[in-house]
């Protein structure tokens, strides 16, 4: 099966490394990793063409797939990496099992309360909201419930662990333990689980 | 077409009134539109049973629908909410044409720079960095590329536009004038510009 390995690791300064460790982990539970970046961009004009080929490519990964695994660590703020969260998305839409690690194990109100400072009140249609009176989704969840409701959808799970601070995007703990899951789950019936739309 | 309203409104404190303006609009362009909170939830034991039962409701939603308008402004930090990112990537997934706004002109390199308090430098590898060592997309797109090129690839377009700090969410004149340009594209021509996957 092919393990599609979402997350913001492209954006370490050793992404390289960290992708074939990733890669090199996932072949050792019996999947075929393919993941961001792994084939070549084609030359084009401008930033934008760039960054449509790049998209390109990663639809195509994504579409070649049978399986997500998403890392949902928080990135530059509060929730998951957005590019992360489409990928997600699209690979639920297709109907494949999707799991998902975060080395954060504060969950989406304990992340959002912070934003706040705390200032959080529940108000009287029973729903919190910060002082901007924007409401917090309070559902037991590591991050929108979208993300967490398509994984838990589609027979995933959500593996979270708190790691140093300096090891948020290196540490590969709780991946693994993603794929010992997901190889239990779908390894021993791999034909029955391909994606449930294809 | 119906057509599926994604966006943070829900957590605005006037969230049905705004859902409701946008739905209108939606219908005076000649869209039935669908939007996260026009069902309703059934009782559950738990939270996590509760958020659980809105995703699958949402993700009812998206699957009944034509394609999708998306409000990608950016909320709490300085991407797209992360649950309008996962139902971008979804509709994406389901070959349907994507649309998207943000009431926000600064892309996504000048967002990330401005985290990063402007101390972002060109690495010899030729991307910019912060000083946490992670790379900047420098694409020249609203946000991540996943959800600019998932757009474009969809022959979608995403209008942005500057409004008062206190109308972030409130101002729909962009989301409307992705309603005119959408139905310019899909309402002559509606049975060929069904999702492709369908």
């Amino acid at each position: 099966m092919r393990a599609y390995l979402a997350g913001p690791e492209v954006f370490l300064p050793n992404a390289r490394e960290i992708l074939d460790r990733k890669i090199a982990l996932a072949r050792s539970y019996g999947f075929t990793p393919v993941s961001p970046g792994d084939l070549v961009v084609p030359e084009t004009e401008t930033r934008r063409e760039r960054g449509l080929a790049i998209s390109a490519i990663n639809e195509k990964l994504m579409s070649s797939a049978d399986l997500i695994i998403a890392n949902l660590t928080p990135f530059r703020g509060i929730a998951a990496d957005v590019g992360t969260a489409f990928e997600l998305g699209f690979m639920c839409a297709r109907g494949c099992p999707a799991f998902a690690f975060s080395n954060c194990t504060e969950n989406h109100f304990e992340r959002v309360s912070g934003l706040y400072n705390g200032d959080v009140r529940l108000g009287p249609d029973g729903r919190h909201r910060g002082p901007d009176g924007m409401a917090l989704e309070n559902f037991d969840m590591a991050d929108n419930l979208m993300l967490d409701g398509g994984i838990a959808a589609r027979d995933g799970i959500i593996i979270t662990r708190q790691v140093a601070a300096n090891q948020l995007f290196l540490d590969l703990t709780a991946f693994e333990e993603c794929l010992r899951i997901a190889a239990g789950k779908l390894l021993k019936q791999a034909t029955s689980a391909e994606c449930a739309a294809h």
